[in-house]
């Protein structure tokens, strides 16, 4: 077998449990599902991988890098404090699919398991560090009030999205979602300074 | 069999399912399990409910009805409107265990089924107007901004808790739960006027 072919089956196994995951849960996804929606047979998978927790983790690893990714063009893009926040929370997303990493925090078979844990883990650490940066810096260039706690407000917006999607889910609906990122979104506009509120928007 | 024992054995089945869903969700809980944890035979669960699904729904009803009755135990409290939302955000909470109803919104056999989906709309759609209507009565009191929007920051509020049980889990540490409360607490008293500050705090 070439490289490319290898290659190509690690990824669809990949890719089809990322899927899978995100859809069914780790207690839902079955090594058989995996296959079929890969489409590769059982040598190929334990060619690659010793089994489904080893692909678990190969496949939240690469999901919360891509979460990571979208995550910081909305963050370190152009604006204000304010702004980057605002794109972060108000970025196009499939509300009701929800958060495939958030999901499985629910897991679990997951939690409970220190290495599948690990990506989350890293994953919201990140963006709760990422956000209190942002709000941080426009602390320090004075367009959002001193008064203003970037660690904690970090959480907050981090928070106000994960739940976001539970809500939505829960109605079926992803009115919930937009109100309560509207919400976080006018109490952060009011630490606004007067300086933010005119800042670069470029 | 007496009534006092019919009632028994249901009311064991109903506590069995209400645990086994919200520590393995609606795949994970078996009817095996259910029957091994409420110590009652297949013939008793098949004399009271339908099968699984029956069981989880009145199971997702009584943790609902739960949940309503202790956020309105806060809600409903003393204070202003600032004090009783933060009365619900702080309240004592087994952070790690996370909410029994908001992760059966990752549970695509429960949202995808109508009926079992219900009891959980039904919860945080009461819960967001409860909320709501705390914050109107504190505005109408002159004790919050009169520019805030109620039904929004409601929204807010509740996903603040749902999200911050996802970061919490996520990190294994309760510590970002506790941040995300103590950032939209900060937020929120930013809106408190002079009125709502120097109110009566019974």
């Amino acid at each position: 077998m070439s490289t490319e072919e290898r290659l190509g089956t690690q990824e669809r196994l990949v890719r089809s449990t990322q899927e899978l995951l995100w859809e069914r849960g780790y207690v839902g996804t079955s090594p058989k599902a995996i296959l079929e929606r890969a489409g590769v047979g059982q040598g190929s998978m334990y060619h690659h991988f010793s089994g489904k927790s080893a692909l678990a983790l190969a496949a939240l690893r690469r999901t919360a890098q891509t979460m990571q990714q979208t995550a910081e063009e909305c963050l370190g893009g152009p604006g204000t404090a304010y702004d980057r926040v605002a794109a972060y929370l108000t970025r196009e997303r499939t509300v009701l699919r929800g958060c495939p990493i958030g999901r499985m925090t629910q897991d679990r078979d997951v939690v409970q398991n220190p290495e599948l844990r690990t990506p989350l883990d890293q994953m919201f650490d990140w963006l709760r560090g990422r956000i209190a940066d942002v709000l941080a810096e426009g602390q320090r260039r004075g367009e959002l009030a001193a008064a203003l706690d970037p660690v904690a407000t970090a959480a907050t917006v981090a928070a106000v999205v994960q739940g976001g999607y539970v809500l939505a889910r829960a109605a079926d609906d992803p009115a919930p979602f937009d109100a309560a990122v509207q919400g976080v979104l006018a109490l952060l506009a009011a630490q606004v300074t007067s300086v933010g509120a005119t800042g670069d928007r470029d």
